[in-house]
């Protein structure tokens, strides 16, 4: 890792939302949630003040030859700065996180023990392209009493900058302190860096981004991190699985929104499966425009197909490419997705609730799923309103983060002069 | 961070550690309880095997000049391996924190769906001296369903080597198999570095002694970490406190167990009370041979007191040493706390319930105390059972951790051909 330091003072501004976040420890759940409202009343108002800016990400990224899809994501309209104010009020809805207590009891002593809910105190979320994320986890991070530092991609710095004024400019005008809300207006590398290491002033580091950014977070901070997003989803198709359902499931799992981690990324089918129903599978995989890349077995049976190394099993296409993986066991199956897989979502389609109930207890994963989709992880669709990200690892938080993600716990202990 | 190897194969037990967490997936409770409880008898019947490699140790020990209270944590006997079969039994009694259904619901389209918990899988005990720890961590381990690395520190391996042969040869008579306790009997540095990266096959590491080795664990770890242990507790005497609570408390947070992290290890103190109760305090120093490093305020008022500076702020003393820093309101106090405190346990005395609300609100630790001792944050104590040590980090778990920090959850969406 290099030490170059930033030309930015990222060690003072962490000390500012510090600082901040311990304004942030004493205001009440309305006051919190009339500062959100009104956050969202100034982004509407302030719209084209950020439609300039993201002018100048949009003309820089048309020079520097991004994707169309890379360009929508990082296009904004009056409209999707709407939804950006309408997730605000939505956030504002939730409940608070914070000051619930957990349990509570009373020793023999007479020492009385409570355990609440606190926030974590200071966010560091560093993220890719879309300019969403900026408001969306400054809600979230608000909402449960935490001071964030965001840093944002280089390609969307004008517009998430435009957007932070626009938030300090709407904090100015409530109780929670401008400062609790920190922008690093950088887009060097090293800018980042400096945050990995600062314990003191940064309590948790959120990276949201492909891959290869949160590979770099992981290794390189002493900070705790919050793992996200990476999803290398498997659809097991079991010997024993109802063709329509396998069929409808991998074709959704696949194709309704391949850029997004719940998408399938590999097809591990059964040989028997496939042997007796390839017309149907073949069937489904051309009418989707869905390309195979596959096993021998699988390349000998699908048309079209081209084979498969490990590069295909540990890839996140992102696209409506598949890697089809055959065996002869449900063993054999889990073998495959433990070595490969993400520990995002596995799903497995079969008739036999034996079979489901192995792969069940023995996958390990997030989230893991018998005749459905894989689609379903996701913090709006299983109910739990805005989510900070979606997290592959085990410790804290697993799968859809919502607000409880954002606290931590204290033990309060209210004596009158007990000893031990 | 060096990368040389180790002459033990570290990988290689690692991966049989985790291909044995897969069958205790499958274990019930009262196979695990079974297991447990044989073990506990095995103890007890092959003590003269543990006391025969504990010898070595001690005379190793003695040679190298160790300290009487390393010796004494370091000595065994027939009745401290009763006591460690004991703890197995009572882990045994308490409550599986697998298998709960901590909640669920049914989604519109019919999708079912339940957060279950379910063991981390593989976990990696990094500790010093004590080889108690040795029994007390595979069990709670085998308990929640984890398989578990050890890896002790070199002044106890013979008596830790001895400890597992046994609990290898009684987990052969059992449903578990021996592969889920994995010893690294090796005294290098380079075998407990190889545990740092091992992020396929272990899924947290807990580091459990000094400060150095948490911090060694923490810079260089990829796996995550659980932060046990280091506490630099105050007791903060306001000028609303009342003498003899807050005398007790100090005397008895310093004195009690000074060695533990849960002991005092800094006076902060508002200067009126000191200039009002300074004979009071003076006394009891005295009498329980309490040493001050003190602030200029602090030696012109303490007989015997020699000035503190940075180094005794941050000092974890361990003995009956005691920094005394004198303040002139809470903001400073908060202030001394937040720079120096570990983010442990922290008290403050006083009759005045609105100052007591803002420390227990604005001081950022596990535990916050208001007139009582520091030394309640503990496993045992609290009524929690065993513990496999204290928290200070503030994700997954803060403060004392029983079983329930050894596990992680689990969505389980069960449909009957559900997509999105």
């Amino acid at each position: 890792m290099t030490q170059t330091k930033s030309n930015v003072n990222v060690e003072a501004q962490a000390i500012e939302a510090k600082k901040a976040s311990k304004s942030l420890l004493v205001l009440s759940e309305s006051e919190k949630n009339e500062a959100l409202n009104h956050l969202a009343d100034v982004l509407e108002r302030e719209y084209e003040t950020i439609l300039q800016a993201n002018e100048k990400d949009l003309e820089n990224g048309k020079e520097k030859g991004f994707s169309e899809a890379f360009m929508d994501r990082l296009s904004l309209s009056k409209e999707r700065i709407a939804d950006f104010a309408n997730g605000l009020r939505e956030v504002a809805k939730l409940e608070d996180p914070t000051g619930n207590i957990l349990s509570d009891w009373t020793l023999d002593n007479g020492l009385q023990v409570e355990k609440v809910t606190v926030p974590l105190g200071v966010i560091g979320m560093i993220y890719e392209a879309r300019p969403n994320v900026t408001v969306d986890a400054t809600g979230l991070a608000l909402k449960s009493g935490n001071a964030i530092v965001l840093k944002g991609g280089s390609s969307a710095i004008h517009s998430n900058g435009a957007i932070v004024d626009v938030i300090h400019k709407g904090l100015s005008e409530t109780k929670i302190p401008k400062e609790a809300v920190q922008f690093i207006a950088s887009t060097e590398r090293a800018a980042t860096n400096e945050l990995f290491t600062m314990k003191e002033h940064i309590d948790v580091l959120i990276p949201r981004g492909g891959g290869k950014l949160i590979q770099a977070v992981v290794e390189n901070a002493t900070v705790p991190v919050l793992e996200t997003g990476v999803g290398n989803c498997h659809i097991y198709v079991d010997k024993e699985a109802n063709v329509e359902k396998a069929i409808n499931i991998l074709v959704n799992a696949k194709t309704d929104r391949p850029a997004v981690c719940n998408a399938a990324e590999t097809l591990v089918v059964h040989e028997d499966w496939l042997e007796k129903h390839s017309a149907a599978l073949i069937d489904a995989l051309q009418q989707h425009g869905i390309n195979v890349h596959g096993d021998e077995k699988a390349v000998s049976v699908i048309p079209g197909a081209v084979p498969a190394g490990h590069e295909d099993w540990a890839n996140e296409y992102l696209n409506t490419d598949i890697a089809v993986k055959t065996v002869s066991d449900l063993s054999e199956a889990i073998a495959h997705i433990e070595t490969y897989g993400t520990k995002h979502s596995e799903a497995i389609v079969t008739e036999n609730a034996d079979t489901a109930h192995k792969f069940l207890s023995l996958v390990d994963a997030a989230a893991l799923y018998h005749n459905a989709s894989t689609r379903f992880t996701d913090g709006g669709a299983l109910g739990f309103g805005a989510e900070i990200g979606i997290s592959t690892q085990k410790l804290h938080a697993r799968g859809p983060m919502g607000l409880p993600a954002l606290t931590t716990i204290k033990f309060l202990m209210k004596g009158d002069g007990q000893i031990r």
